[in-house]
């Protein structure tokens, strides 16, 4: 029960197979080696990944990270997930797990050793940073431009916009360029000024009363807990709405929130610098509803 | 003297210290685990390396490869490299290593383990694919946009675009189109139809009797192998040239190559499906020069 916990999937199953998974999960020492260095993910950042956050016990919205991990898959020309044996290599995680407070729980699937004959999987588990301070506070907020267009993922499938792979070397120079900015986090845009995403979360906003995000499109990911807030909102009688947003419209939204699998909904405090409206009591009920979710 | 032939370097010195680099090389068996899973070279392709070529025990173009390195961690806020420590391992690993044929050395200089307190390195030997056909025959190459109007390097510099990241699966995933197109390498191209580089080559074409290839500029990384084609080049008393080429000049070329640390000078024989000029008996010049360095 010690973290971080490690788990090494092998051997790797793809949809088409029946596998019953015997002998396939790896318990191994996170602080020992456990990749070769010819492995893809590490040379070439070729590979996949998914973040879900266990709270409690709880792993939430395991079926939409498996989902999203196919259609990465899917876009990466990577062999299809098998989805039965991530569900149970996280549920194995979990038992395995502490069953108190927050984790995250982040699983890979690499291209495998270069010129080997399979992938390569595994499920890596830590304690959460506290994000307490920062969901009462928010974050202030930079927008950079991501360098391409409107409408270039559609046209440019080799882009892998949409998929979520480990070559995230942007996403981290983007973090880093806030930070210089005395900023906390990002949104990207296009060059053409439409909001898109952060570098490791979704935009919501609340405009003219309704809730908005960026329409999802080969450009953008489907973000998990994007979905899972939506549908608290509209259980709640809300309105909701996928469609494009340019960075002029957020600027002078109702609201506006970063929202992703751990640190789950923080409100947009200052955008370049300019103060943003904020709804504390509604961030709150966000997050009491994402931190009190049992799948 | 086995291959892959694997070599870490622990610890990783900064140009700022002047270590005598004792007890700095660790060679490990390459089918053995040497890399922990909280590598952010393997959760965000968050690194960057430098492939050169080792002909008959001598290894090529030592200095320009250090010093891409040291220009890529200034670019992604890595530690600046000690050309010191990297010109002693690779050799190291050179005098390891068989000294005949031709062999790709990889170096690579992580962020390291996640919450660490220091960069991870190490060197990776394998012996070359056998080339001598691709650089007799040509490549059938197809051009894909890559998403970025000319200019946004200078604008974004947390792009990277510049740097040699480990965040290559868009490089892959454009190899992968190019085969699907029944095509052997791809030419990235600007939104704005500006010739780039190749996912893992520059390029160089012959236009009017002079040498040209691509402004080296925030968005090209500037070659290695394209670099020393030219002083060759420039030493036979031709002209050379680096400056904006369109794609239309490209396709109307007297002849055009791709070139690498590895795979060296190769012939583009159609582009888009149509045929090419070549020069074979310059091919060939070309490659008996990269081959014949012995430095």
């Amino acid at each position: 029960m010690s973290l971080p916990f490690t788990l090494l999937i092998d051997p790797v199953a793809v949809e088409s197979e029946r596998s019953t998974f015997d002998d396939t999960f790896h318990e191994v020492d996170s602080a020992a080696p456990a990749l070769r260095v010819g492995e893809l993910s590490t040379q070439r950042g070729d590979g996949i990944f998914e973040t879900l956050s266990v709270v409690n016990g709880h792993p939430h919205e395991v079926e939409p990270h498996i989902s999203r991990l196919s259609n990465s898959a899917q876009i990466c020309d990577l062999p299809a997930p098998n989805p039965a044996q991530w569900r149970a290599a996280i549920a194995y995680a979990v038992t395995r797990l502490p069953h108190q407070g927050e984790l995250a729980l982040k699983f890979v699937l690499s291209r495998g050793v270069e010129s080997g004959p399979a992938p390569t999987a595994w499920l890596h588990a830590t304690r959460a940073a506290d994000f307490s301070a920062v969901r009462q506070n928010g974050v202030r907020v930079v927008t950079l431009d991501r360098g391409y267009p409107r409408g270039v993922a559609e046209r440019a499938p080799w882009l892998l916009m949409g998929a979520k792979t480990l070559s995230y070397a942007i996403n981290m120079a983007a973090l880093r360029e806030a930070h210089h900015r005395g900023a906390d986090d990002t949104i990207f845009l296009t060059t053409d000024g439409y909001v898109m995403e952060g570098p490791t979360s979704s935009v919501i906003l609340r405009a003219g009363g309704v809730y908005v995000t960026p329409a999802p499109s080969g450009a953008i990911l489907h973000g998990t807990t994007q979905q899972s807030l939506f549908e608290y909102l509209v259980a709640r009688g809300e309105k909701v709405e996928y469609r494009d947003v340019t960075v002029d419209e957020l600027r002078h939204a109702d609201a506006a929130w970063l929202v992703s699998s751990v640190r789950l909904a923080v409100a947009v405090t200052t955008l370049d610098g300019e103060p943003m409206n904020t709804d504390a009591q509604l961030t709150d009920a966000f997050n009491a509803y994402l931190l009190g979710r049992t799948h």
